[in-house]
C-alpha cells in the first residue's frame, strides 16, 4: 500500500478534481489497492469520490451508468487519455497517469547489443511512455537513430502503442530498420512483429532485462490462431460480438461480419456485452464467435471459451475473403 | 430448445417489435437457450435483434450501453414491467412474459391441508402470476376467503411479489390470517415469513409440492445474518455499495449509510458497478460492504465473499440505529 500509493501525484490530482463534488474514480487491477486511499485523499480535499469496480482496460474502457449520481469528472487513474474519446464521455474526464517506478534506462542498455539496423523504432506503453526521452539519449550515444512514429487519435504520446492501435509503429516501419519495444508482456511486442514484419527487441524494465526472443512467442501464437480458424471451418452459426465500452464498440465492423457471414449462408447473431465472458457466451447455441470488441479478447481470453473466438480478421480468412499469408493483428484505428 | 420455444408467444414478440429496425433483447439466465431461436424469428420478420449477453435479473436491470447501437426497443423476455420504470429507459422496452408450464393449481390444491385460517393473503411471482385466478377459484371452492394485495410502482400484477417488493403482501397482512406463496424457491416466502410474521405456506408448482417448513429455513437464515453482522462488528471500515442498474440505484440510501458510518467515525467508501462480484471487490481494504443494490446481493451471495456483506437494515442493526429485534428484509419500495 505505502509503496504503491507514493506512485500517485496527489498534487496534481487536486488540481483535476478541483470544483467537483463528485468524481467517479476508475483504475485497472493493478492498482485497484489505490482506490481507497485516493478516496480518503479527495474526501481531505472536500470531494467525494466514487470507486468504480467495473472492470477497467484503459481509456476506451466507459461502460458506467452514472446517471443520477452526481458524478462531475471521471478520473482514470494509470491510464493515458485517448484523445478521439474526449467528448465522448457522459461527462469530461482526466487522466492520472501512473509511471511505473523500474528503471527503462537500465533495460534499454541491455537491449543495444541485440537491436538490429541502425535506425530503431522506439515504441512503449503508458507506464514508461514518460522515459522515452532518456531512452532515445541511451540510443542515439550507443550509435543508432532512434524513429519515433507519431500519436495516434488513440494515442496521447508518439511512440505509445496500444494492443489495438500499433500506427506509432507501423507508420514508420519503412524507414526503420528494427523495433525496441520499452515494456513488459508478449501482447505489444507480438503486435508489432506480425504488423511491421520487422526485428523486435524487447527491453522490459519491470524484470530489467532486453530479449529479441519474440519468433519463437509469434510462432506459438499463430499456431494458436490457425488451430482456431480450423475449429471453426464448416461451422454455420456464428455469434458476433459487440462490445458496449465507449471506444471498444464497433457496430458497423458487426454488421460487416455478418454480413460476410449471411452471405456465405451461415447463420449470424450480433451479441453485445459490457464485460464478455464465457460464463455467459457458452450456453449459446453457434458454433464459433468473432468478437469486434477490443482485440485482446479474442486473443488472450480464446483459451476460456469452449467454442472458437476469432478476430474480425481471422474471419475474413475463414471465409476465404483473406490468405492467411495476410494475416494481420485486429486494430481498432 | 424446442420444449422452451413453445412457451414464446411468436404473435406477441412479432406485435412487440413492429416498425423496429434493431431490438436488443434481454433475457434471464434461464431463458438465455431462447436468444438464438428469438433473433432468428425477429430477422424473418425484418427486424435485427442483438443479443444482451450482460446478466439480467428483472425489469429493473438495465445498464447496457447501447448509444450509438441503433437500438429502437428493449425487449425483456420473461420479466413482467416495473410500472415507474416505464419512461427511465433511453428506449421504450417491453416485455415479453413466459408463463411457466407448469400447473400451479395443482400445487394449490396440495397447499389447501396447510393453510392456517380463513383469511389467505395470495402471493405469486412472474411466471406463475397468469395463474393467480384458477388458484383463486381452487381456494374459494375450499372455503377459504383469499386476499390479494394490490400491485405497486414496481410490480405489474395485483398479489406479484419480488424479493424487493413484498409490498403486495405487507399491505393486506394485518387483514390475513396466513399467507399462500405460489412459485419456487425460498427466497421470496423467506421475505414473507419475514416481512409478515404471518404462516406462509408454499405451493410449489414446478414441484408440484405444497410445504409449511419455512422456519427452519427462516431460523437458519436469521443465524447466519446475526452472524455476519457479528463479524462486523467492532470494524471500522466500510465498503458501501452502489448498484448502477436503472432500477437498483439508491444512491441516496448510499449516502444515507455512509453518514451513519462516518457519524460513529467509521471511514466509508462508495463502491458503485453494474455487476458486483468478489474478484472485483475482495482486494479492496474495507473490513466488510453494505449493498445498497439489490437486496439479493447481500442475501444470496453473501457467501462468496471474503467480507461480511451487509444489507442497509443489518448496517442500522450493527450501529445500534436499530434493534435486532426489529430487523426487516430490505426492499426497494
Amino acid at each position: 500500500m505505502e509503496k504503491s500509493e507514493s506512485r500517485i501525484d496527489f498534487e496534481k490530482l487536486k488540481e483535476i478534481a478541483e470544483g467537483c463534488e463528485t468524481v467517479l474514480v476508475k483504475l485497472p487491477d493493478g492498482l485497484s489497492q489505490l482506490a481507497t486511499g485516493i478516496s480518503d485523499f479527495l474526501s481531505s480535499a472536500g470531494v467525494e469520490a466514487i470507486i468504480s469496480a467495473n472492470p477497467c482496460y484503459g481509456a476506451c474502457d466507459f461502460c458506467d451508468c452514472i446517471d443520477g449520481m452526481g458524478v462531475d469528472r471521471i478520473i482514470y487513474v494509470g491510464e493515458a487519455e485517448m484523445p478521439y474519446l474526449r467528448k465522448k464521455y457522459p461527462v469530461p474526464a482526466s487522466f492520472l497517469e501512473v509511471s511505473s517506478r523500474f528503471d527503462a534506462a537500465a533495460a534499454v542498455k541491455k537491449a543495444l547489443p541485440l537491436l538490429e539496423g541502425g535506425r530503431i523504432g522506439v515504441t512503449s506503453i503508458t507506464p514508461y511512455i514518460h522515459q522515452m526521452e532518456k531512452c532515445l539519449t541511451i540510443l542515439e550515444e550507443a550509435g543508432f537513430t532512434p524513429v519515433v512514429g507519431k500519436k495516434s487519435r488513440r494515442t496521447a504520446y508518439d511512440g505509445q502503442i496500444l494492443g489495438c492501435d500499433l500506427s506509432a509503429a507501423t507508420s514508420v516501419s519503412d524507414i526503420v530498420d528494427s523495433f525496441l519495444y520499452i515494456g513488459d508482456g508478449y501482447f505489444h511486442p507480438l503486435g508489432l512483429s506480425m504488423s511491421t514484419s520487422k526485428p523486435v527487441v524487447i527491453a522490459d524494465p519491470s524484470q530489467n532485462r532486453a530479449t529479441d526472443d519474440i519468433e519463437k512467442a509469434k510462432e506459438r501464437m499463430m499456431r494458436k490462431r490457425y488451430a482456431l480458424i480450423s475449429n471453426a471451418m464448416g461451422k454455420n452459426r456464428v455469434g458476433v460480438l459487440v462490445g458496449e465500452k465507449l471506444g471498444q464498440k464497433r457496430m458497423e465492423l458487426a454488421h460487416a461480419v455478418k454480413g460476410m457471414a449471411e452471405k456465405r449462408g451461415m447463420k449470424a447473431y450480433l451479441v453485445s456485452s459490457n464485460n464478455f465472458s464465457p460464463e455467459r457466451l457458452d450456453y449459446m447455441d453457434v458454433d464459433f464467435y468473432v468478437s469486434t470488441s477490443c482485440p485482446r479478447i479474442a486473443m488472450d481470453d480464446s483459451d476460456r471459451y469452449r467454442k472458437p473466438l476469432l478476430t474480425p480478421i481471422e474471419f475474413e480468412i475463414l471465409v476465404e475473403e483473406r490468405k492467411w499469408e495476410d494475416y494481420e493483428f485486429d486494430q481498432i484505428l
